[in-house]
């Protein structure tokens, strides 16, 4: 099978890192074991330096929402040229924690950014790289942001409001629905049954492929 | 007359910051003296943060041309939407040492950039704003970068190679006979008659739009 590009998306809280470990399982238990792990924004020195940008801002600056908008697609250019583009070429399998279907939600929905506008970015960044496969962790906003604040302390764009957070996931219901490359998983259940979920999804996904 | 926002472009070494000086005098001969500077990138407290990773680079990575356009465009959208704007809705004028045509220029013309691309993204992040007045200062790249040298060290743009300036310059004359609003001056020659020969177009300028 050629390496694929795997990605882990949903709101704060849904259980993203847990989702990776039960994915490198399923990955291992198919002979997969060169696998390159990506977060966005972020995963080379310059796109985190952008990461620490967007998440905590500048004190006493508003970041305008297309400021932020291009920032992200900065760090995502610069991801996917020099870390995921080159591992796949290499034949290693890579799993991203958050890539375009994020902007797409959170800036998207959660901001209200103009579709035409937020089309247009993805096209001319991207052109037409996407992920071969994504997880779609759904959780409701409410539950997502009680495990997150259990996690420590919000950054900028998880304190947000709950609103903000309801609008991030009806986009993300709504782009999963159109695009069967994404996979939606109910997150609201306990660990183990999401892992469970989740597993077999991938591993359907996977008996595809081949 | 309405506030205006004129821009000083041309390559290093070109005499943007004396143009500048010249500028203020022949505003203020005019009766104007609220006038707002700004410099790209740069100029709000995230645009400066970005300026310092496009012009030093990340030590070991390689930033690539995309990911530089887009940091680019993020500290010029949030520069234009809180600083620009807002100066000239409260009636400053703005005198800016460059803006778009930098980007024109030195990623379209220097790095090679597809058009479409450059304009598909000035179009995204810009919509239909534009400078009223550029003083473009025209100088060949070998006297521009001599003068630089002479001023100190060279950062990670000013250290491209000659035909990157070379290309650069010819977009810059390029872009500037295809638009009325791109005035060029001769800056080759001394510092007294590059102030002339740009007041005397200003003071042209400034009466056509009287």
């Amino acid at each position: 099978m050629n390496s694929k590009f795997i990605v882990i998306e949903g709101l704060e809280g849904a259980g993203k890192t847990t989702a990776r470990d039960a994915v490198v399982a399923v990955l291992a238990q198919h002979g997969i074991s060169d696998v390159v792990f990506t977060r966005e924004p972020g995963g080379t020195p310059l796109a985190e330096k952008l990461r620490d940008l967007i998440k905590q801002g500048i004190e006493g600056e508003q970041v305008t929402d297309k400021a932020e908008l291009l920032m992200l697609y900065a760090a995502r250019v610069q991801l996917v040229d020099t870390v995921i583009k080159p591992a796949l070429a290499r034949g290693a399998w890579v799993v991203g924690d958050r890539h375009d279907l994020s902007s797409q939600a959170y800036q998207g929905g959660g901001r209200g950014l103009d579709r035409q506008l937020m089309n247009a970015l993805r096209d001319t960044a991207l052109a037409d790289f996407a992920p071969d496969l994504t997880l779609y962790l759904d959780v409701t906003p409410e539950i997502g942001l009680q495990r997150a604040r259990a996690r420590g302390a919000l950054d900028r764009i998880e304190q947000e409001s709950l609103n903000f957070f309801v609008r991030t996931r009806d986009r993300y219901l709504e782009l999963a629905a159109a695009d069967p490359r994404i996979k939606t998983i109910d997150a609201t259940q306990n660990i183990e049954q999401v892992t469970t979920s989740l597993q077999s999804v991938l591993r359907q996904w996977l008996a595809e492929q081949a």
